[in-house]
């Protein structure tokens, strides 16, 4: 497995991989993986000659005020896992090669942007679109992998992707939880022993919520408040917020709930931000 | 040559194209196609195997009153122009293949687009930016073909493919201009025969200045009046903007000019609004 810390070198490296008629896949990371980044990996490794991790704690899309100083980093550990499941490339900028001084062009999937998320953390996917774009053109890959765990993430990534018609195939993998259901994060370390085991609440409540609509109901309301019920019996958590919304352009489900549901949470323990979703596909009634 | 209106069939040209090991040169037009073009043309296929040309009058760069209907256009003429200096294909897409429903990205070059013809044109080069990303990734050239009349439009151009680390070389060419030194463009047709004589001060004007420089006035007011005494010479010009700034990143040059410096010009004669300039390396004092 090789290093490559500079931009350059790794475009380079792209271009000359590419003009040898090989295939690139592509992870991009922030880093400290998980078990979830390493799914991604093993998925975005069969079926490609070159397997690219990008490893970039992107402050562009930190907003004022959150944890971008704080975000948890060790590179050492990083490389060690990635060589596990056979990466082929580590490719981890400096922030300085990446927005070097007079850096000005910013990408922008508007609308989609501006719910879930994107409310709560203003400017976020606007970080995450630009710098996925550069991390696309300078990797070059023919595919890249993303978690279902982001879901807005990876849908305003597919967005951006299409309608750049960039030539690039964006492949979603299932969300990898820990074994009493909660997602995995990088951010699960900053949880307290209590908040860690009250966390779990996410996970259920979609569960509950998922089997509620498979059971006949499809008032919106209903599901809300039984999502709510549950998050709150944890008394640790507190509601950022609960989405109930169409699966493919993100856009708000009518009060009665058709085709493909995204439910989408986030909620507070202290300062640590979790999200957490779950797709429904609702039964037609007959 | 080969016409291709779909997207989709654009890029899997170039995809196969690439595979094959071969280089595309790209030059983007609104059509309309004058000497200007056909110069860019003759350059940018002097150094490639398939040299692509697209004609697409790209509704998002035009603001409201501006002149998107009634921009000129004539695919028939262009084609036969554009075969006689040896394009290999012409790319000409529908307005809704480019913008399908649902369109949500943009990109966009902040500082740098919001003065010159940026103030004057709010939103014009993010419309510029965001189709000039696309045209790139759907064509994927390895060198695309900008003309210097629109001076900040090819530096704006320059920003984002750096910015956004693009695989692609950007190249400047000078501009072309008529016997009397008015500058090509597929405006000039809008003008009455007494706005068309008059549009020579444009240049005129221009070159004044840079002797007035290269004779060693280094002030920029006088330099900025001497322009504006100029173009006030012509009884139907009415100016937009005078515009004395650096060549490189388009900041505004102080009271005593240094560097390299650009000298750009909008006037409006009648609704035509006409654009030109010049640089000019000032002479270091011994």
């Amino acid at each position: 497995m090789r290093i490559i810390h500079s931009v350059k070198e790794m475009q380079e490296f792209s271009n000359e991989a590419k003009n040898a008629g090989k295939k690139i896949n592509f992870v991009p990371t922030m880093g400290y993986l998980h078990q979830g980044h390493l799914t991604l990996m093993k998925e975005a490794g069969k079926n490609c000659d070159i397997l690219v991790v990008s490893i970039f704690v992107n402050p562009l899309q930190f907003g004022v005020g959150e944890d971008y100083e704080e975000y948890p980093r060790d590179l050492t550990r990083d490389v060690q896992l990635a060589e596990s499941v056979k990466v082929d490339i580590i490719f981890a900028p400096t922030v300085k090669d990446m927005y070097p001084s007079g850096y000005a062009t910013f990408v922008n999937a508007e609308t989609i942007t501006e719910v879930m998320c994107g409310a709560s953390r203003p400017g976020h996917f606007k970080g995450v679109t630009t710098v996925v774009n550069k991390l696309f053109n300078i990797v070059q890959p023919k595919e890249a992998y993303f978690g279902q765990k982001d879901a807005q993430q990876v849908t305003v990534i597919e967005r951006m992707a299409a309608d750049l018609n960039m030539p690039i195939e964006i492949v979603r993998v299932p969300i990898v939880r820990e074994e009493d259901g909660l997602a995995m994060s990088s951010r699960n370390v900053y949880l307290s022993t209590e908040a860690r085991k009250q966390a779990v609440v996410l996970n259920r409540s979609l569960i509950k919520a998922k089997d509620l609509i498979m059971a006949g109901e499809r008032n919106k309301e209903k599901i809300y408040q039984l999502i709510q019920e549950t998050i709150n019996s944890a008394p640790l958590a507190e509601i950022d917020y609960i989405e109930i919304r169409d699966g493919l352009n993100l856009q708000s489900q009518e009060e009665t709930l058709t085709g493909q549901v995204l439910i989408a949470l986030a909620v507070r323990f202290g300062k640590t931000r979790l999200i957490d979703n779950i797709e429904v596909e609702v039964p037609v009634n007959v």
